[in-house]
């Protein structure tokens, strides 16, 4: 069957069903569209509306079989995760497309859950407040003329959970502005009243009044445009370019998703919900090609608000798993958001009525110098002596918006191993009406006449299923302790003694565990049935993260209920295919009881998850207390974590990186030549210095320069 | 008087007191020379070898009001800090020179001290233990020939404290290793002894013996220089150059040592001791120019190492206490540790006797992308309109080389008003020799055959004298904390209010405080006496900072008391002119008995810090257990530090940045095209495109592309 459908896909680009590049790359355009063809050839008298048609991530054991001997193995059937809204019908229709065979292979109701909000579902509500009459009523009380509705805005939002409307009808909750003038910016004129908006519907359904009033603001728009920017006296002229090339391109391969750089290969794939999925991360250990991670993505994230007043608890986004990640993803452009040279991945989703939609350049992959890689100089002969290599480093990043906010995520690939996740926020924040006499009572923040931002935490869920040399993995947690024997013991005798206490967890509720920075501790994916041979030690990959907010809201609050997976900073779980979203598949309108994801899946917490497959939970983000430093738009805030390898590599991996200059002790004796060919660029040259003298001197081949005296006259 | 000189200086380069162009600036190499000639004349028949010869800051009342009005104001006096040592005195002479009117202010000998360690005392301890007979015997038992000591090698290092020796004699431990080959790394070839060796006689006074002997490791050397990189298959090939340039130059200016950069000013320090110093910190927010910080240091540093068996207790080296980060810090050179466009200062510091030596480019000054400043897109024209702005930073470094580690300091200054502090650690571990049927016991690890890694922190001491708009400070503990009532209460009924807890310090003894990971706690400096207008909070700075690990040697251990500074995270004093070394003037070879520095000044804690001039100290850094990957050299591990304007500014200070790209609504709807004259650089690409229509479309003017789809085809 494969074999004839791929026959013809290659003669035709008709209505025959594509075959996929590679089992983990996500749905084509070709692909939506063959997908929901069957779903609407399967049922013909259904009126459905599509919420998600993406990739069902091929079974692990089946892809791994294939991987390893494409030839033997069959490929990975080609399934595809559908979920349908039907009119008139409560629930979700939850759907598998078995895009090889060209048939569902299963299609199922599932009541009392609400899918996803995409886009459309989004746009909609602004539409239908501008004519609503009860909210124009409200406008009007708010001190906005009804003649004036099309300067009238709201944010549409999640309702996140409301015991008032529950979980039956598919709600989102209206955050009211003004703007005076199409080009400001809404957010220094919030209004004080919260319409709910059915989405299928489309009616409004309720409208949230406060007990105290508060009239529109009548301070002056707080924009960041160029007007705006004018007004303040316009931009500033002392910033002057700094220009990135690499005349010789890149020091990536890309061969369809799969990347190869710097002996890390791997497959960025991209869905919806999570956004960027990194897939099969393996690193080249000179010739030996060694798995890494089988699968790492954000699988989830909340931000929860800080203050008590209703409904501003409803305020607690899940961002990825009530909108998704891909869904909200922005277009990138060439020297704005990357800069250098750019290879950009599109994405593609469907529409309501199951058409594919691109968002191109929806990923950026480029390299950026990485600054001194390692250096180390010998006093001996004043540092004479001296090895300098810089680094680079390669950064998978996409941005998303999410009404507000922005969440731009860089994952970056280091020479020495290293993979890093750095997260910065930007944006714009939340904001709610204020009256001139009020205080926000420590929940907020008046970061502008008028506007109050509430406090608020940003916690993402990073998932993680190692493949540390192999399938079967453990998790430990390791602690920076004192030794226990006291001062002027035997043991200790100087009081100095301290070490790495690891814990290896046996099983699921063990693992459930907090950070804590009076011992730095971190957590280790290891391989045990693989030890190094130096150390002793079993090969890992070390989660070195810091910022590691708990979740604020109470035991038993709302947001406790609804986001489990954030009241701790780790967890770790059995692989089980496809389990990929620790709050739920559906989160939308979640109660919270019970509590979906993780609690679920660890239930009493009896599951083993030593020395097998298992897959890491990490919750870590920061809490944000507003400044009017973050307004009218907030300069990006950064957080990061790190994947260290420890004990995985026999040394240094990024010993035969090119250095920029190198001197060994007798080359600085005799010649005082550098040794190996300088890799050092050609083009740096002193700021206040135009004597091509200096340039050619240091500039071309730095001799004499790094770590010893730069003899630039 | 002062007339006088600067009439003569200007008119000739002779023996006359040369004057400084500004009062901060450090000492010249004529100053130097001023101020040992007036020593050496003033005492013509001690025999002196000069430890130190560096400036006495100016006095901060007396600075400040030369500042306010330098034509009538008298500059501050040209003060010189002096110590030296005098043939067979024990104890330092310390002295204050006034260059101004060219005199010895004050000269007393401190007795039961010793001073720190030159790059001259440390170059003396190889070539006496080369030569001595009993180190020669040690090394025969270790298997090293005796006409091999040509390949004996040591890092010479302060001994801490040896209860047995005391303070009386100036002491330094020979940490002894072997190379092969002169080009090798010695690293891997510990010895098990350890030379005691007096600086001032040159003799071995004692030779720690171990009770298990390691006879020299017989297994190959370990290596990061072309020739061992050659064995592993050579350097790889697949690095492609990445080109950084500033076709206009840089967005800096220099003024001397003053610098100005975006809206910044700050003069540039530098000294033996804490290496750069950043004095005099100012933000000009339009055209108002406000006081930030007086000035900014690392003050001090200690690593610990945590194996208990004598005699590596005794590895806690202060680096900068001890050995100084100026006198330790490495030449830099165009394209190597910096790349782009760069400023280099230079550095002068006195030899033993009393002349300038001048270490070239010993800072590095230049700017770098900042990745995005701000972004933000509407939803609601699927993100055409937009704003994406890139920011600049500028990093001012030095790297310092201590034996056998490089510590890479970045001062960087973001457009947002954040000053960020990055330290790197690079270089190679300090390591001990292990037998191959050895355990390092938990207390360090193998990191290749015979190499034993002990277990260290590494613990710094920022010193941060705030000027926050003015002289009155107080410093407040904030802490994220959960609001106390119950889920359910009234007023808090769904549980999700949290809250900024701030305590604002009212005496030096509530200061002491440690970072705790649970509230997320930050430090704010705060001016009392200024409110933001629209916060109502106090103006501020945010210290945020993660790496804040614990002192892991016990209460009542040799470190704990020597590194007082380093068991709290925050200390708080008043300010007193040149108090500046947490751990004491003269740290080498103290007992702690009784702690020197913080402790001293504290006191009994009753000391006001509220609402007066006062100096924050940050105990920061990291716990390191070694893994292989660290060796034979370290790929840079980094840690980092924020201080964050928060209800400081107005609004956003970076608004006015150019932006990468901006479109408004209506320039959107209307003509599509960019409503500002974009900066984005003209020479972004597309890594596997070549066709120009790519790169002019999108690289040149990125039209309808940041945020919209760009439409490069």
């Amino acid at each position: 069957m494969l074999e004839r459908l791929s026959q013809i896909s290659s003669h035709t680009r008709a209505s025959a069903i594509p075959v996929a590049a590679h089992p983990l790359d996500p749905l084509s355009a070709a692909e939506i569209k063959a997908a929901t063809a069957i779903v609407k050839a399967a049922y013909p008298d259904k009126v459905l509306a599509f919420n998600v048609v993406s990739l069902a991530d091929p079974r692990k054991a089946e892809f791994l079989a294939w991987q390893a001997d494409s030839e033997k193995a069959a490929k990975p059937a080609r399934e595809v995760d559908i979920v349908a809204l039907e009119a008139g019908v409560s629930g979700v229709w939850e759907g598998l497309v078995d895009l090889t065979v060209g048939k569902v292979n299963s299609w199922k109701l599932i009541a009392g859950v609400q899918p996803i909000l995409t886009s459309e579902d989004l746009i909609k509500v602004e539409l239908v407040i501008r004519k609503d009459p009860k909210v124009i009523e409200q406008c009007v009380i708010s001190g906005v003329p009804a003649d004036e509705m099309h300067k009238v805005y709201c944010d549409p939002w999640t309702i996140g959970y409301d015991e008032r409307f529950g979980t039956e009808r598919r709600l989102q909750q209206a955050i009211m502005f003004y703007r005076s003038d199409e080009d400001d910016s809404q957010y220094s004129h919030p209004l004080d009243f919260c319409p709910i908006f059915d989405t299928e519907t489309g009616e409004i359904i309720a409208i949230d009044i406060p007990a105290v009033r508060r009239p529109l603001s009548k301070h002056k728009h707080a924009n960041f445009h160029s007007k705006a920017v004018a007004e303040l006296g316009g931009y500033r002229d002392s910033v002057k370019p700094i220009v990135v090339t690499q005349p010789e391109g890149v020091s990536f391969k890309m061969t369809g998703r799969e990347i190869e750089w710097q002996n890390f290969k791997f497959h960025i794939g991209f869905n919806y919900r999570e956004g960027i999925v990194l897939n099969n991360i393996s690193y080249n250990d000179h010739g030996n090609v060694r798995p890494l991670f089988y699968r790492m993505s954000l699988a989830e994230m909340v931000v929860p608000y800080g203050n008590p007043d209703h409904p501003h608890h409803r305020k607690h986004a899940f961002d990825l798993g009530e909108y998704g990640g891909g869904y909200m993803t922005n277009s990138l452009a060439l020297g704005c958001d990357c800069k250098g040279v750019i290879h950009y991945l599109d994405a593609v989703f469907p529409d309501r009525a199951g058409e594919p939609i691109t968002i191109k350049n929806a990923i950026c992959i480029h390299e950026e110098d990485d600054g001194v890689l390692f250096k180390h100089s010998d006093f001996r002969d004043s540092y004479a002596t001296t090895i300098l290599t810089r680094g680079v480093k390669l950064v998978v990043s996409q941005i998303f918006t999410a009404a507000n906010y922005e969440y731009m995520v860089y994952w970056i690939f280091h020479m020495d191993g290293t993979i890093q996740l750095e997260i910065k926020l930007t944006g714009i924040l939340n904001t709610y009406i204020m009256n001139d006499d009020e205080d926000a009572r420590g929940f907020g923040t008046r970061v502008y006449p008028g506007v109050n931002a509430h406090n608020h935490q940003h916690l993402f869920s990073l998932r993680i299923n190692p493949m540390i040399d192999g399938l079967e993995n453990s998790v430990q947690m390791v602690d920076a302790v004192r030794d226990p024997n006291p001062v002027g013991s035997k043991e200790n005798y100087y009081g100095n003694a301290f070490f790495p206490k690891a814990t290896v967890f046996k099983t699921a509720g063990e693992a459930v565990t907090d950070y804590d920075g009076t011992t730095s501790r971190t957590w280790d994916m290891i391989n045990p049935n693989k030890k190094h041979p130096y150390s002793g030690k079993p090969v890992s990959y070390k989660l070195v993260s810091r910022e590691a907010a708990p979740l604020l809201p109470k035991e038993g609050s709302l947001v406790w209920k609804r986001a489990a997976f954030a009241r701790h900073t780790i967890h770790v779980t059995p692989y089980v295919d496809r389990q990929f979203y620790p709050a739920g598949v559906y989160v939308p309108q979640t109660s919270g009881e019970p509590s979906m994801g993780l609690p679920e899946w660890i239930g009493d917490g009896s599951a083993n998850v030593e020395n097998t497959d298992v897959v890491l939970w990490h919750t870590f983000g920061i809490t944000h207390f507003p400044a009017p430093e973050d307004f009218p738009i907030m300069p990006a805030e950064p957080m990061t974590l790190l994947l260290r390898p420890r004990n995985f590599f026999l040394q240094n991996p990024a010993l035969d990186v090119p250095p920029s200059y190198v001197m060994t002790t007798s080359g600085a004796r005799n010649a005082g030549a550098s040794t190996v060919e300088s890799l050092t660029d050609k083009v740096s040259r002193l700021a206040f210095s135009e004597t091509a003298g200096s340039v050619c001197k240091c500039g071309n081949n730095c001799s004499g320069a790094c770590g010893s005296s730069c003899e630039c006259k």
